[in-house]
């Protein structure tokens, strides 16, 4: 019969579960920093077969965003007539085709806007820093909820370590369909 | 001959000018809160004659932005096409039919990303303020460089008890056509 863990051991446990998720998740989310891995067939959802959707930055905006902490940015989520469509029509799950383009640029004190309000406050677009698309096709990225997912720094293609880091990253929001972001009026 | 004015004087002037400037700037940031003022027709540039361009929400970006201090809001800086063409062909102004859309939404703590990313670090777009145009026509707006301002609040028009003073606020981004934000790539 298996022991029953003290407290201590407990505490332990929940602090290395509590790293590991953090450090999948913040790899998904800084990735840049991942070393580069072999392309593998059963891991298609790297940044190897997902290309820079031409024109994602015209699409429309979705909503925006500020990352604190280490990302330290400001990000807009655009989406293509697909996503942008189930969006508006809020729809539970996006159809195959649907793309979601995660732009983000450097968190940058204005010093021109807060002469003008007369106070410290205002934080804009500075360097950007990368590109990241999920793509919705359900056959294709069948392992990881229907979504590949790819990072793209300069317009090029950034690798990814493991997709499967994304897609659990994202697991949180099932419930609508693996996106965080919600649309904004 | 005018009598110096003493180091007290001085900076009781200058706190005057500083507050009468944040007021002013202010003013045209938080303009919901002015009162309503008739009619004018020296003050052509006020909510009442500019209308909410049918489709704002489908137009390109150009920036966004997080206004913190009294507003704390996250922005989202949009352009129909002929803004946006300007803005990326780099001109030095804006042709006359530019539209330049501002839409800001609360400053939200997303409990839903922190615990994906593990600690307190995402900001989302919440409920939305309002709205802000600036409509170029060097005629019909030459009082105010060439710019009519108008707000909308639930895209209703917002009174503005004074157009001069969005201007007057503006006039420091004078060598950008008054428009403070810059193209984000």
């Amino acid at each position: 019969m298996a022991r029953e863990l003290g407290a201590t051991e407990k505490m332990i446990l929940k602090v290395i579960g509590v790293l590991a998720f953090a450090g999948s998740t913040l790899a998904c989310a800084i990735w840049p920093n991942a070393r580069v891995s072999g392309k593998s067939d059963d891991t298609p959802n790297t940044a190897s077969s997902i290309t820079l959707s031409p024109g994602y930055r015209d699409w429309r905006l979705v909503s925006v965003a500020h990352e604190a902490g280490k990302l330290n940015d400001l990000r807009a989520v655009l989406g293509n007539d697909l996503a942008i469509d189930a969006y508006r029509k809020g729809d539970a799950s996006f159809p195959d085709g649907a793309i979601i383009a995660r732009l983000a640029w450097a968190y940058t004190p204005s010093e021109e806007n807060n002469k003008a309000f007369g106070q410290e406050q205002s934080f804009v677009a500075g360097t950007p820093t990368n590109v990241q698309l999920m793509v919705k096709n359900e056959k294709r990225f069948a392992s990881t909820g229907g979504w590949g997912f790819a990072q793209f720094t300069d317009g090029k293609p950034a690798p990814v370590e493991s997709a499967k880091g994304c897609y659990s990253c994202h697991s949180p929001a099932k419930q609508h369909d693996y996106v965080f972001t919600r649309y904004a009026p």
